[in-house]
């Protein structure tokens, strides 16, 4: 049976083109998904008129934008009929299986909170990242959703992102490590030390502390952190990437001999970045939501959106969800999360 | 006058010889500089008999070492006759004007709590971290002393982090960005949004809080964060950049046509590499200490050693302290610091 994905068409830097160019790759990839594209209906059909007929893609007109600078909590209050709070409502009324959206991250969390809720037992949802390493994909988690955390709320994430890994990926028992400054255990801010017991003492195949060095190598396959941390070290990544390139294409075209050479060579640089593209990893999952929701780059290519489509019909394919509340249940610390009902409440908690 | 600077020559992982090379470069570049140099006699001489003579090197023997995995406190409590105690105490004593070293950067920060103690007003010392980006040099402070902070703390690593990038880059009003996950002054975790209205408020040229992305920009002079998000930055960013070049150097070799190319622009490459090698910077200062210290990275080479010592001269000459304590009494915020005089106590404080 085909899984069906819900798309938030309004809420991308490169516009809907580029979106519903997402969508249309998706199911040319795969024939059992089904693709409901939710915004401004006559720029979608537009926006459609210039690809192939597909059957299964729908349209939900929606007449709101949630814009990138405005408040999460008061957008989806305000704006009732935005692509982002139509796409939740109709997810919980079980129209479709996953939200897709590349808009407002704040809002897409508040969204996801206030329609769907929490899974039992988890404290805080928070976002998993994918990042490419020099062996294979990476997952950070939380990159943004929450910015002060407690013990509890990391060991979650590493449930979560395990479980995620597990179902992405094929693999029983991901390694898990914590972002640290240092090896031993008691190295890190008061935080890091007290999760550190928490993973220790979990069923979860615990690797200990890691550093910022070791995210590249590809020796770890869940990196633990708060969202202030991880939405830091995405940002630098991406940050720091960029300068390189930029850097060596400035020395690069210094020179006449370098010029030629970078011509050479350029198919190898190509294939460097395709093998770092963010677009090829399609969207970081909100977990820990009763639903499943993914956040893509606000900068999204049809690329990214089309992955990004496929990575949500695969985690319900595969019951990811099922994987946290099984992995929260086996393990010996399972809280029941009711200790933080608080559903954000604070605007700055939301990046 | 000559300043007086004093090298660590044993924590080193290149080794002693590696060390003394980088005291005689010092020497070789300018005449307005005395070092000392502490460490095993007999191999200081047998590493000194290899390079030309000079006059302006001293040694001070020691027979202990400070291992990088020792306990920083444990470590200066007992290891009486290691370089970094002895080095602090002589400083103290008015042996010399500064202490270089690329040992146990704990043990370095805790030896010079001890014997030197905190500058007047500074609530915490911490370690200033010199960055490439696109147009010039970045420091970001606190990269690594303290991990749980307040927004007092972050408040003097912004006024320490500007006096050090005035008097080394004749920059009267460097641009002070504060760390955070987006742009408004909203965001953030609880303890960035508390510092954005200190260093608002303060005499500094603050422009905001930066993100990630803005560090390798070039469009700000000093970053503010805590030492844990400083030191996981600085570890990522090493980490990933040396896996970009991994990863394109794997791309490369994998056709002729690449490999010649990249023989052609090499030179580039090269001078790519050069331009955002830490050790054309030379190591980090401590700064907040009642005296000057420079923890260089424990793998630095003769030629990251050498300008370690001339930062150190130059921060000597220029009277960094006084500029510290200049901007703190100018500042409307002046804190006595006296809140926090625990000095230390948590090992787990230090990265």
């Amino acid at each position: 049976m085909a899984v069906h994905v819900a798309l938030d068409a309004m809420g991308s830097d490169r516009g809907l083109g580029e979106m519903v160019s997402g969508a249309i790759l998706a199911l040319q990839e795969s024939d059992s998904i089904e693709i409901t594209i939710l915004g401004d209906k006559d720029q979608i059909l537009a926006a459609l008129s210039r690809h192939p007929k597909f059957e299964n893609i729908h349209i939900i007109p929606t007449t709101q934008v949630i814009a990138m600078e405005d408040s999460p909590f008061e957008a989806i209050r305000r704006k009732k009929d935005s692509s982002i709070v139509v796409a939740f409502e109709k997810l919980k009324q079980g129209k479709f299986d996953a939200v897709v959206s590349p808009g407002n991250s704040g809002a897409v969390l508040a969204a996801g909170l206030k329609y769907l809720g929490r899974l039992k037992g988890i404290s805080r949802p928070g976002i998993a990242g994918l990042y490419p390493t020099m062996k294979g994909p990476v997952v950070m988690m939380d990159v943004g959703a929450n910015v002060d955390c407690r013990p509890q709320h990391l060991y979650h994430f590493g449930i979560m992102a395990s479980a995620f890994f597990s179902v992405m990926f094929d693999k029983a028992l991901p390694r898990v490590g914590l972002l640290s400054i240092g090896e031993e255990g008691g190295k890190g801010n008061s935080l890091v030390r007290k999760t550190h017991h928490l993973l220790k003492d979990s069923s979860l195949h615990f690797i200990g502390n890691v550093e910022g060095r070791d995210t590249f190598q590809g020796d770890v396959d869940v990196i633990v952190c708060d969202g202030f941390v991880g939405n830091v070290c995405l940002k630098l990544s991406e940050g720091l990437a960029e300068a390189i390139f930029s850097m060596l294409k400035d020395e690069i075209s210094k020179t006449f001999k370098a010029k030629m050479g970078y011509l050479l060579a350029r198919d190898a640089f190509a294939q460097f970045r395709k093998r770092v593209d963010y677009a090829e990893y399609g969207g970081a999952p909100l977990l820990g939501l009763n639903g499943t929701g993914i956040i893509c780059h606000g900068r999204s290519n049809a690329l990214a959106i089309k992955n990004g489509l496929l990575v949500a019909a695969e985690l319900i394919r595969k019951n990811v969800n099922d994987h946290i509340r099984h992995l929260l249940e086996v393990s010996q610390q399972t809280g029941d999360g009711s200790e933080e009902v608080r559903p954000l409440s604070q605007p700055g908690e939301i990046a």
